[in-house]
């Protein structure tokens, strides 16, 4: 990058958000930060790439969005208040429109998850954003993946399924007759939602928590590896959205429920006494042994972890 | 990425480093860090891209060492105490050998810097590192660049030029008569120093400081901006190694200190009272006025923030 792309790009990027706990942002060799006294640092960081985690020519608003959600993401499933970002850009090209439009997306993700970005790097080559967002949880209290005990219920944020269905949406595969169904999964793809505020209000109530990015068998399976227990998912209580519930295809809607990622909704489980609250779906429970159990076994696609 | 590169992956970077700073490290959604009390966190990101920032075929243990270095040279430059790093790496194909090699070089500059690894991601993909790192100052004593004055002198230790004379030799455009002279120069670029020990060592000393990453010139410059002064610098006495004073291109040598990145030097500037420390040699003055003023003017390569 030359010195007149670099000031171009420092522009775009200057100011994307805010908060009280950044006591120097972007521009100096590192940021600062102030955790607040009790609490500990959660920190994440996530690559996308052009082709491989969004398809070439998806809307650069788009990219950014999406990518800060995928990363806040896990923070979501850390039970973490967001704290700040950082970003790590590499770009073919400075382009002023496609910054522009960028940077619109960025603020808005910023917005939407209370993440300021705090710093990062630019470099030039093949488009690639990696993100790393930090958050903060009281001591102790992190919603970790090894907490599951058999007798605790296995239960899922949202719908499940929709990134993948708008991804094919998307990549022309899939064409919903409703208009509105092929917009609401295209936007749960390009689109997505951290669930910070669901994961700040599981501390002390989850046993165990994951986001769901690779699917939710996979998923699943992550968490009962690390618990060292076994996990039995009811595929009939899986929750659609009505979208998905109007596919024709309804083998193909069930699949990408169990195995297709992106998503970004909050799978946890939750000891017997716990209440479900009201934005999960008790879809399945823990049980002695190991590995994921489930009535519908799935065909392929995103799901290497099956015990 | 397959379930099995991947789990090669893992077996590589799983135990990189240790701290007790660090509650949750590899493997779940976040890694948990607990900063000290009464510090602030210093965090940086930084990518390195292969034809970029390193030339084609390098050798892999290189890579993570110089990588992890440029990059925990931005907490050096803040006087941070190191906490832990995360690799996001994007590999085209995830070979044993290159990553048996690659996790020794990370290994070491782990140890050396005392950074442990503490999280990441790992994508498909050109070669492309993204090293985001952690320290902690106690508070409100980051080195930062805004804060040289008038009166104060110009500082930077260790010497100029060698890494940009040992990427020459390495492209085969410099050929010291030398072996000593070629082994050295080759070894300032591919196995840099990041000043973490001096850096914390000028904390509360140093007003400003940055690391010599982009060139001697354009870092004063960032530090003439950010603090609204003008620095002078006497290019006589800034510091050569004895394998760049034995180059028979006295002008090349000169240039290269002036101009030449990837030193990751530190360049601070002290107030008039202050020792100057053994570990620094004084090349200048902070003087009223904005830019920076050198008695040998450059001829170009890297620098492109000349007042």
């Amino acid at each position: 990058m030359s010195a007149g792309e670099f000031s171009l790009i420092e522009t775009f990027f200057s100011r994307i958000g805010e908060s009280s706990a950044i006591e120097l942002g972007i521009g100096d060799d590192a940021a600062t930060v102030r955790v607040p006294d009790g609490h500990t640092l959660q920190i994440s960081t996530d690559t996308a790439i052009e082709g491989v985690h969004f398809p070439p020519d998806f809307a650069p608003a788009d990219i950014a969005y999406r990518s800060v959600m995928a990363a806040a993401s896990d923070l979501a499933a850390m039970g973490a208040s967001p704290i700040g970002m950082l970003l790590a850009i590499t770009l073919p090209t400075a382009d002023a429109a496609w910054l522009s439009c960028f940077a619109d997306g960025l603020r808005a993700a910023s917005d939407a998850t209370r993440l300021p970005l705090i710093g990062g790097d630019t470099t030039r080559g093949g488009l690639s954003l990696t993100l790393t967002v930090l958050g903060a949880t009281p001591e102790s209290s992190g919603l970790r993946r090894d907490g599951a005990r058999a007798g605790d219920r296995l239960c899922v944020s949202g719908s499940l399924g929709d990134a993948a269905a708008g991804l094919a949406v998307i990549q022309g595969k899939l064409h919903p007759t409703e208009k509105a169904a092929a917009q609401f999964l295209q936007a749960r793809f390009a689109r997505p939602t951290a669930r910070l505020a669901l994961g700040e209000s599981l501390r002390g109530v989850a046993t165990a928590a994951i986001d769901v990015s690779d699917g939710l068998l996979a998923d699943t399976a992550h968490i009962a590896h690390a618990s060292a227990v076994a996990i039995e998912i009811d595929s009939g209580k899986v929750p659609l959205s009505w979208a998905l519930k109007g596919m024709p295809d309804t083998v193909q809607a069930r699949q990408w429920a169990l195995t297709g990622g992106d998503d970004y909704e909050l799978l946890v489980t939750l000891p017997p006494e716990a209440p479900v609250p009201e934005t999960l779906t008790e879809i399945g429970r823990v049980v002695a042994g190991r590995g994921v159990r489930c009535d519908q076994a799935p065909t392929g696609g995103g799901y290497d972890h099956f015990a």
